[in-house]
């Protein structure tokens, strides 16, 4: 029998399907593989066909645009928006506009173009998530930036154009809509029960076990109650905490070692399959608060652009989260190992 | 420049890229074109293959599940929710849950397996329409059922898993949450102005011009100025009405006249693409009011699956709507002739 499940949060009920397509081996998907083959512009010796470089991890202590790096951070060269110039707020009749003004940045994650996020050591993982942190520190200081938007297309499917294993970052002059619904709704519960929802589902997920993918003393792994995606996972902070950015040290390294773990289990689970992957958390300039919890969200693409989905936000999952978290938690990983 | 505009019904932004691909050839896409090989079980001869059909419009007086029909209703056959049962409505912790409880039907649009919606003759269209409207009007009657989505999945890109032109409607026991976003945005206006929002964009939409794509005495076509999707159309009744299904003998003549040269129109200019179409009206049981305005949202499947779209519902469109309009204006379609 399909079951309706509503999401906590956002109040968005998903349809838990249960009699189309389930299992991994049911979704008819490409693999993910490295060609290397054709030029590529993320790669050594070709730093002058990117964007100047906006920061890079630099252990041998090169120069800028040139090779040496271990991580290299520049302007998408297509960006979406563009940093210089005002806001511009304006009205056209009912409608409202402003200047398309923010930043879209593109971390290269490594020089190895064979690599991917899964396979790089735990230590290069920390270290791009240092390069999220640090980016999001700097372009907090740009009064204009409302929310700052860290995503990561891996493969074809899930819209990744280039090949060369790098994630994404777009500084917003808004707060997305997706967001507000997130912040509302973690709001609303925290009003009526004084405390944090994610913290209390993390605490349900722990005490129940169906839907627990991993957990580590700081972080926890979780397939959520009413994912909208086949083998969508999530993985928070054990401690509240409502910005990425103000993670310490210690949690970092914690962090990149479940992140590694998850992304293994689906490469297995799944082989090799595209993914996106959004970190979720609280809007500049005062991301501190009781009722937010950041955290990621990584969402398989298994199945075909999903029509109806896009005009009405209205998901259709034909993998329960507890029957994905089986086959999960039962793939044969060692991310310690790897580190 | 890239501008960000705001939907003036839902609150969404969007950003409207100016730098990336934006004219028709500039997406690299697959022509949807019937190729008629093998089996399909929405052909003649093959009633037996589809469940039994809930209703069928048969001029030559024909049997039920024999051919002779001109335009026939079945179940899905894979359902993502279920007719029998109760809702069951329960908790499970912090989170909400209840069964799969609606309907899920399949429009099949002609026996004639080389026909596309957009080259049906008119009055095929028209009865395709009535078929919607039948169907809402008979499952209105259902107190289970609080919203009824009407949609399209035209091409492999959009998701239609068999090319024999059809349709779909899911009954569903809760609004969505985008309708939900839609009514609250309306009412807001509503509230404000005494006036329907919708209403409003038609009247400007007809002084400016620059985002009009056809206009008939009942019909109007525009590209919205906060297009999610490149060469997004709608098409809104000119006269405030809130439910689709309250629409008169003659609104559904000339709805079909306007959708047939919408869809010859993205044929044309777009060479065939892939399509989703999403019929946007009020919930039941109370379908009438002042303040929502039903339309038809269509949405052609040009650019990949667009990664983190999926997780922020933060969109990037690169085809300003207004460029858009004006490719579908200069198309040279003549849909009157071809009814």
């Amino acid at each position: 029998m399909p079951e309706l499940r509503k999401d906590p949060v956002t109040g968005r009920w998903v349809i838990i399907s249960t009699d189309r397509a389930r299992r991994p081996s049911d979704f008819v998907r490409e693999k993910v593989q490295i060609r290397g083959s054709g030029f590529c512009p993320f790669c050594y010796n070709n730093e002058s066909k990117t964007p100047p470089e906006i920061m890079a991890y630099r252990p041998d202590g090169s120069a800028r645009n040139t090779p040496g790096w271990t991580l290299r951070v520049v302007p998408n060269k297509f960006p979406a928006l563009r940093i210089e110039g005002q806001l511009n707020r304006q009205g056209e009749g009912l409608y409202d506009k402003m200047e398309g003004i923010g930043a879209h940045e593109v971390i290269i994650e490594t020089p190895d173009h064979s690599k991917t996020l899964a396979t790089l050591l735990r230590p290069q993982i920390e270290d791009v998530l240092w390069a999220f942190r640090d980016r999001v520190v700097d372009l907090k200081k740009d009064r204009r930036f409302k929310y700052i938007l860290i995503f990561k297309n891996h493969g074809d499917a899930a819209g990744a154009s280039l090949e060369h294993t790098h994630s994404q970052l777009i500084a917003l002059p808004i707060v997305p809509k997706r967001v507000h619904e997130e912040l509302d709704g973690a709001m609303e519960y925290f009003r009526y029960k004084d405390r944090c929802i994610f913290c209390d589902m993390i605490q349900q997920e722990l005490e129940t076990g169906v839907r627990l993918l991993a957990q580590s003393e700081t972080f926890i792994a979780i397939a959520p109650f009413a994912s909208c995606f086949p083998f969508e996972v999530w993985i928070l902070p054990r401690a509240h905490q409502s910005a990425f950015e103000e993670s310490m040290k210690p949690e970092f390294e914690r962090f990149a070692l479940i992140l590694k773990d998850m992304l293994m289990r689906l490469d297995q689970v799944l082989e090799l399959p595209a993914y996106n992957f959004v970190i979720h958390t609280s809007p500049l300039p005062n991301s501190s608060n009781d009722y937010y919890h950041w955290h990621m969200e990584i969402m398989p693409r298994l199945t075909k652009v999903a029509g109806f989905e896009w005009g009405t936000s209205f998901y259709i999952n034909p993998t329960p989260p507890e029957e994905a978290a089986r086959f999960l938690r039962e793939a044969a990983v060692q991310a310690n190992v790897a580190s």
